[in-house]
């Protein structure tokens, strides 16, 4: 689809410039300099002969249309640009310029079927194909040294998406520093027109890429994001994000740097790790992520061994791993004495193993072996070899034994070196599809990445209820809804509540709180007041006694308080008993829609925000796993010879109230059950209080995507 | 003191040999390369010259009693060495061999005074006395190419104490590889005499060490700890420590590998925040620290003002930043309008300030313009400027202009690249005292420590309480203390408790009662009872009309389970109304002694251990950090309209807690507090229930630290 963007067989530059240290001479520079093998056409009135090619004063004087068009002129003239080549039947246009009305580009490009990309776009390059459509200091310099960066050495290329150009480019930069193959960078600019969702869902139809590194701000279509990581991710393709503009500040610059409202930070870490998307935070976790995904096998499990030529690099490894969530078990004594016979007396074999110096320096025949050991052993998932990488020959010398290892390796095994490493091991390691980190913290998070990529893949889709619900929201108000039309929402969605009456009388009252059994709580009930407890309007606890004189004087103070107030009757509500405190929600994310939120009750739980969301609906095997990953989850468990809570029931409840929120999600904004109450196993969970919010979806487009 | 060993005017070297490709060969060859101005002695009875210089057959054929030996001989012969060399004077050996007896080396050196230095020690290179002795690849390398780390350049040399010898010379390795200038690298070994204490001690005295890495697997003598420390930070020298054997394999690492016992990790990290010490956990976070540390002034806050020519790559440092506890505030809009007067129309001010690439093309101009802005506006503290580094004469060609405004700065600056740097900007940057850091994230934790040296700075120690304690362990059992015991112990450091009375008949146990005020505990009290609630032995919530009853059946239920318990009677306890719940206790840890232990209280607390803990004994306002930095301390404050906790109380009480650790610390192993009850602001605190636990000190050599 976008074959004629990417992989045009033709490309005219519009407002190229002679001079290359200028931006525009500059696009064009570059393109020559990247062994583009298509046709090439400057365009510009005011010479024949620009960087040794033929000019041409306008797109209708050459002799072909051209598949593509980078447009470099001045904002204001793009608009004009864009109808001549829609005229002439350009199918593709790359919009460098800032300062562009995107409205009067689309008029112009109005049922052509162009392919539009930018505005304030610093272009691509696109290594793979040899076509560079970019002003990018970073590409003049890779392609003015001869280097090449496509696909050369075993593993999966990588490409770069981006919406800054500055960071597009120097992550480019960053990855073929660190001996990486880089398919394309692609930098996506104001997104006017195409997005990175759309060169991501490009890069997986073109098939060349092995993983995608994405450098984001905030989707302009973050409900679209989850069906392409899903696409990417059934082609193999793994994403690893920096999501940035997180901080207040990081927010405040976002904003002012692609007009993006950058969207809710904990809503980005779900969507992400829901689709399994790796999000690192930091370029030595993105440079570590990204080599051990392109080259390394997925591990089966988290446990480490460290093998090492230094007793105090190995302990710092230990630790580094530890750090990550990693295990470095100690091996068994079968496998310790099968290693122990292998190296110097002196040596020790717990894990870490501390081979010594001189199982390096034999040729690596000792290496080998004790690798070996390691890799068909059944106690190891992963293996971090650290050992001297000063000597600028030292890995090319163990090559002979090494590669053959390293090619048959169904085990990632990582190399470091404590001593400052020579670049020359690096690429000798990358030349075989090894990977090199360049410190310890680097190996923990690269193998922790592999061992996440393998939990993701296990995780298989559930089964969602097949509850049948209406849309209860149909023709509602904006607003807060009323009690009863809660009710029955939740009632739809087979979520637990009290049993709960509306009475008008106080005879009424008792005989219904006679039915329901006491103590009850009465509840003021009117549209008109919000907060009941602040007029006097809940009383608690109420037993036969009192629930008389209880009645009356909840109406009295609620009358007192809020004297015009349209008062339809009392609730009558049966006291539950204490249980295990929960909140359960829906938030509505104006980025990606609706999010079910699970969070521990309690004052102190809730200050620190003891939480889990996932976008909804969701299964029951996730609705389990939101409450695992709480750190309450240990006190739901039965923590100190407490009773386990009933965690079946819990479970229940979330996948129901994301099924609540999918389905009501053109009209639900914000949902509250605070506090779900958790009772022992078998003994079920209830929403004792319930608030909703309806109103029209913050996103205008939301209608589109549904 | 340690100058005959670390600047010795002559030097021995027993064992050495001519081949360098040897151990024994390296250690002469390097000594000679280091530029070593005094005389060199090879020991070896085979040969009459090795490596060019004439050698002898034992210690007392040299012509002169050489200073300081360096014994590479096998293990077994080094007793034999150390004997010879006391017998004709020698003041100083550091012995490299391994598998030597420590015992038989003291009793060879019994009475001489000698300092000796080992065993199993890969030595030290001094560069800033030009001399060498060790066998360090690394040593090798740096001097065969002729490099030079002592000082060079502005700002203060840096000196590596490290146990592990290989981490010891690649840390070296790494900071001089990053335009640091080390002034001495010293690799303590097996510590069987002098240790890490005793070096950072010499730096101290020797004065010319301007900051200290140090990496430790744990200390042989962790009591000294606290003091070395403080001398260090007294003479204006911090300490940036690694400390390693944190997870469970990196203490099985460690304890192999140096035979250290790896203290609890939580005991390290609050003995150096305790003592100011800088804790890194990774590579990246030590090199940018160290930098920092040894260049840059000490910023008076937390809020940094971010200089970027890349959008992508301000958001990311924003929000690195602000990962670090950093504050990136907007910038008033009087200094923006200020800055937007030097920049671009298209530049944005808030902060993250993006000056355009623009800004930095004009011969720095612009660049020193708005940092100027910066260094002088009271909004700020500390300043970090993106840009492209990435052509080599980058910071040069800005040399004039930006070397001075670095020299004048009271603020630290932090320079960083987005684009891959050239190491020139970074030499460049040295050269004028310039820190370069080689990500965002270096740059986040760098501006922390710089913070963090500051907070520590700022803290005075304050004064302790004038208590007069008693010993109440004189002559004490080991074991669970008596509870009458364990009251008199809280009231003689004024330690809040209920009021409590020992009776034996019920007509005793309503009187008292009576005096207390109902409710009250009743306890059953018997040394051969530890666990009271099991045996049915305590009786909550006890009224007037219960309390004979309750009396008798507590002991019959006490009698039934334990029947041959020695009962002294029953305890009445005034019952105390509920508070916020607090745990505090003692720890003795086996390397650093007692520590005052702070903890929230209440099942869930508990399980995500908010805790804090300090050495004994503790000021007011560290008693008031401790609490300050729990999570809990929000509630404490008076979080979602709960009234404040008598947080004063609360730090009297830790305080005596801390006197109390510290005074009975002969003694006292373990004493727990749980629940400490904090009420309300005015109405104290105390101590419901208490357990002490008496018995010598697990550290043999603790009465010589007292």
């Amino acid at each position: 689809m976008h074959s004629s963007l990417f992989n045009p067989r033709s490309v005219a530059v519009v407002g190229a410039s002679a001079d290359p240290s200028k931006m525009r001479g500059k696009l064009l520079d570059i393109l020559l300099k990247s062994g583009y093998p298509g046709s090439v056409y400057p365009v510009n009135p005011s010479a024949s002969v620009i960087q040794g090619l033929k000019a041409y004063p306008d797109l209708a004087s050459i002799p072909e249309v051209p598949d593509l068009i980078l447009v470099a002129v001045p904002g204001a003239g793009v608009p004009e640009i864009i109808a001549e080549a829609k005229r002439i039947g350009v199918k593709s246009a790359v919009i460098m310029s800032s300062g562009v009305d995107p409205a009067r580009v689309k008029a112009a490009a109005g049922g052509s079927g162009m392919l539009i990309f930018g505005t304030n776009t610093e272009g691509f390059y696109h290594a793979g194909h040899r076509f560079a459509a970019t002003f990018a200091q970073v590409v003049d310099t890779y392609l003015s040294e001869g280097r090449q960066t496509a696909a050369q050495r075993p593993g999966r290329p990588i490409s770069v998406v981006s919406q800054s150009g500055g960071m597009g480019f120097a992550t480019f930069g960053r990855l073929a520093e660190d001996e990486l193959d880089v398919h394309a960078v692609i930098t996506t600019g104001n997104e006017d027109f195409l997005d990175c969702l759309d060169v991501i869902d490009y890069l997986v139809d073109e098939g060349e890429t092995g993983a995608i590194v994405l450098f984001v701000e905030g989707f302009k279509n973050g409900r679209r994001f989850g069906a392409v990581a899903d696409r990417a991710a059934a082609a193999g393709i793994p994403i690893i994000a920096i999501k940035v503009g997180a901080s207040d500040a990081g927010q405040r610059a976002a904003i002012s740097h692609t007009a993006h409202l950058a969207g809710s930070d904990a809503a980005y870490d779900a969507i992400f790790r829901h689709h399994g998307v790796i999000r690192v935070r930091d370029l030595e976790a993105l440079l570590a992520v990204a080599a051990a995904v392109s080259r390394l096998p997925v591990p089966a499990g988290r446990r480490v061994a460290v093998l090492t030529t230094s007793g105090g690099a190995g302990t710092w490894a230990a630790d580094s791993c530890a750090a990550c969530g990693l295990d470095v078990p100690e091996l068994s004594s079968k496998l310790q004495n099968e290693i122990a016979k292998l190296l110097p007396s002196y040596a020790t074999t717990g894990n870490p193993v501390d081979v010594t110096g001189q199982a390096v320096e034999d040729g690596g025949g000792t290496l080998v072996a004790v690798l070996r050991c390691l890799i068909s052993s059944p106690e190891i998932d992963s293996i971090l070899v650290n050992m001297g990488l000063a000597k600028p020959d030292r890995v090319a010398k163990l090559a002979a034994v090494l590669a053959p290892l390293l090619a048959e390796s169904q085990k990632p095994i990582l190399f470091h070196s404590h001593i400052s490493p020579r670049q020359e091991n690096f690429a000798a390691l990358a030349a075989m599809g090894g990977v090199g980190v360049k410190s310890l913290r680097a190996a923990g998070l690269a193998f922790d990445a592999l061992a996440r990529r393998r939990e993701a893949l296990s995780i298989k889709p559930g089964k969602l209820p097949s509850v049948s619900p209406n849309f209860y929201f149909a023709g509602a108000e904006s607003g807060v809804l009323a009690e009863k039309a809660t009710r029955s929402l939740l009632e739809g969605y087979g979520i637990p509540a009290p049993p709960t009456s509306l009475v008008t009388t106080e005879e009424e009252a008792a005989a219904v709180a006679q039915t329901m059994g006491f103590p009850v709580v009465l509840k003021i009930q009117s549209v008109d007041i919000q907060h009941k407890t602040e007029v006097g309007g809940v009383a608690l606890n109420i037993v036969e006694d009192t629930i008389r004189n209880r009645f009356q004087s909840i109406l009295a103070s609620a009358r007192q308080h809020v004297p015009d107030a349209r008062i339809e009757g009392v609730l009558v509500q049966k006291m539950m008993p204490p249980g295990y405190e929960m909140i359960v929600g829906v938030v509505d994310d104006p980025d990606f829609g609706p999010f079910v939120v699970l969070g521990a009750g309690g004052i102190y739980a809730e200050l620190l925000r003891d939480t889990a969301m996932s976008p909804a609906p969701i299964d029951r095997e996730e609705a389990l796993r939101m409450i695992a990953s709480l750190r309450m989850s240990a006190i739901l468990e039965g923590a100190r010879g407490k009773p386990r809570a009933d965690v079946e029931a819990l479970a229940d409840l979330l996948v129901n109230v994301g099924l609540l929120a999918h389905t009501e999600r053109t009209h639900l904004r914000q949902l509250d059950l605070n506090p779900v109450l958790v009772y022992p196993e078998g003994q079920g969970a209830v929403a004792v209080d319930a608030l909703a919010v309806s109103g029209p979806s913050a996103l205008g487009s939301l209608a589109a995507c549904l």
